[in-house]
């Protein structure tokens, strides 16, 4: 394969005009939509009038006059078509570990005579260290599994299983439907992390049947660092559900100030306190890149870009020491392929260096995100070719590219 | 009084160069900054500049490059300068009302003995919230008391004071040193919510050995609606603290990715997930415009303004049926003077009209802020002097002021 027969593909992209959407600074090849998403050509200007406008000359009015009141709704329904879910089941509020804190209290107590959270043990972090923290709150316990013996595992003493869709350093995917059938055959309730699924790829939580899902919006959405993150929780849920952080904005009647707590009708209950107004505003005009975007296109274009960039490296680096740590299969991999290597700290850094923008992730994975909306197919040749020039020349072993960042 | 005599008290304002730091609408008399602080002059270049460089340029490395990872630190070591703490004892994290949460449940950690938290009936609707959600999930109660049965309730069954240093709508003033050594005489902590003090008048957390304080970033702070908000925990207190809310960036480690959580030593432990950092780029700005504020003279032009408002009402409206909800003594009073009138909600929408924007608090309370940085005694004249228009004229009466919005 040959960088001519990559331009071809380019050619007959049916998303390649979507990258415009984007502004991609010159001599860089971005492959870390997945940790932060690129910046939305519609972004700027937008913040500038919510800033000058809306705050500066709008001040508290805004509330009312610039729909900021009804953001977290508005914003959610948006994202409720990216991810299966109907209007009136996702809302934006706070991140995803507090919202992950909220809809396993919320479904434990749904299960009362049940104790047991399951999860992965290779899950991102974060979805570990927030189960635990419930668990102890809750007289629970939360068992993490390895991802095969999860399906199995799953009993008549299960409460919930909470499992990330797509795993952030292997790429890998559940199978949202067949894990969630399994858990409502035994009378458990499902959690699922979509924060390597929104905008990545397609996902039907309503078709599966899923009971609660949430993710960020600073990863695949594009909605910038530290953007509000969204909660879903399927309708048939909504009126029974009691999450525990009991703020002002998900009261039924918010602005009458009484005293006791009385939970908002519907996905409403899901907030706290105020919106992250400038930060929802931001991913409202990020969401406008999707625009007309066919998600199973979208699927298809990634999967193509998985399947090149694999290709690629075998081609390219075969003696180099790389690991494949994503499954070869399409059908079971995210918008992402991850590398292993010893050194690859050092590598990622080499790239980084030369424009080529991916992560790392400790202990050896060098993680490559393809947020297609604004990714050429030669960009994946490019970015391979950088590759193996630092390899074939160690490149990567000067010094300045061992010094460990604080955020890697 | 007359206005003339008004124009000598801003001839002699150390702080009215101040209010050039700030994008003030021409034709706006703005009394709701305790609601959502005006424009810092200095926040939208800054937003631009983080949006299209930092973000857009940048990408993923400005997490290292544009030292966004230690905002949450850096920001709030500035907010303590502020408000009497130490650097080290102050990170940005969340809403007012998560860290509430965090804050309430750590402190019943400390205290395992005891199950009482005790707070105040006429506080600001979260905080009640909150803690009636915090001790339903750790079984403790909440005894919601009026203001002057707080101090002979503490006792040594209480586990928790968890008051607000200024309410919202009476704008009455807790004696925090009083409080909080009546509450350690007996062995219990305390928790001070600052919303209403931050940026608004001094406070001395330490002076006073407080141990706990949550407060937003919105209000006298002018971060901007939604504003990522503040928790202070006493460094006595910070390696036993253990919250609830374990994300991965409350981590010791949080790059390595292990699977078992850890809290960070110090404060970093009371963050979560991963910052809103468009949020604190916006908030970290907007601090600017304290620079060089000495907190004391800030209060002796705040105290001066509430004064000449109460006496200007006095003056000018003593027949059209207005009440005083606020403390006369100005040592009792935060930055905001609450009058109550049975149709304050139609009279607040009839000023706000003619671009006089206090707010209202049902049932009965039309309630006006005093952010010194960006007020002029005459403001205060000019205000009053269309109040008084409203009620002689009745122009309140109108239909269209009466329909209620959804945020009032």
């Amino acid at each position: 394969m040959t960088r001519a027969d990559v331009d071809k593909l380019d050619a007959g992209d049916t998303l390649a005009h979507c990258k415009d959407r984007f502004l991609i600074p010159d001599n860089v090849i971005y492959l870390d939509g997945n940790s932060l998403g690129a910046l939305p050509r519609s972004v700027p200007p937008r913040m500038e009038q919510a800033i000058r406008q809306e705050w500066g000359v709008g001040l508290i009015r805004s509330w009312n006059d610039a729909n900021w009141y009804p953001a977290p709704q508005r914003v959610g329904d948006r994202i409720a078509t990216l991810i299966g879910a109907a209007p009136g089941e996702v809302i934006m509020a706070d991140s995803t570990s507090v919202n992950l804190f909220k809809v396993l209290v919320a479904a434990l107590r749904l299960r009362p005579g049940r104790r047991r959270i399951l999860g992965e043990r290779g899950n991102f972090p974060t979805d570990g260290y927030v189960a635990s923290g419930v668990a102890e709150l809750m007289q629970a316990e939360f068992v993490a599994l390895e991802p095969d013996q999860v399906y199995d595992a799953i009993d008549e003493q299960t409460a919930i299983v909470s499992l990330t869709h797509v795993n952030y350093k292997s790429g890998r995917v559940y199978d949202m439907a067949r894990i969630t059938q399994r858990a409502h055959e035994v009378g458990a309730l499902v959690v699922w992390d979509l924060c390597h699924t929104a905008g990545a790829m397609p996902c039907d939580l309503n078709g599966c049947e899923a009971d609660f899902a949430v993710g960020c919006g600073y990863k695949y959405l594009n909605g910038g660092p530290g953007a509000p993150a969204f909660v879903f929780v399927a309708r048939r849920h909504q009126d029974a559900v009691r999450q525990p952080l009991t703020g002002w904005h998900g009261h039924g009647r918010p602005f009458e100030f009484i005293h006791e707590y009385e939970p908002a009708p519907g996905i409403d209950r899901m907030l706290v306190g105020t919106a992250s107004q400038l930060g929802l505003i931001s991913l409202e005009a990020a969401l406008q890149a999707f625009s007309g975007v066919d998600m199973q296109a979208l699927r298809h274009k990634s999967v193509a870009m998985t399947e090149l960039f694999i290709r690629l490296v075998q081609q390219e680096l075969p003696d180099f020491g790389f690991g494949l740590a994503t499954p070869l299969d399409a059908a079971s991999r995210g918008s992402q392929v991850s590398l292993t290597h010893a050194e690859g700290y050092a590598i990622m850094q080499a790239l980084i260096a030369r424009g080529v923008i991916g992560d790392f992730r400790a202990p050896d994975i060098l993680r490559f995100g393809f947020a297609v909306l604004y990714l050429r197919f030669v960009d994946v040749w490019d970015a391979v070719a950088e590759l193996k020039d630092i390899m074939a020349s160690k490149a990567w072993m000067a010094a300045e590219f061992r010094q460990r960042k604080a955020v890697t």
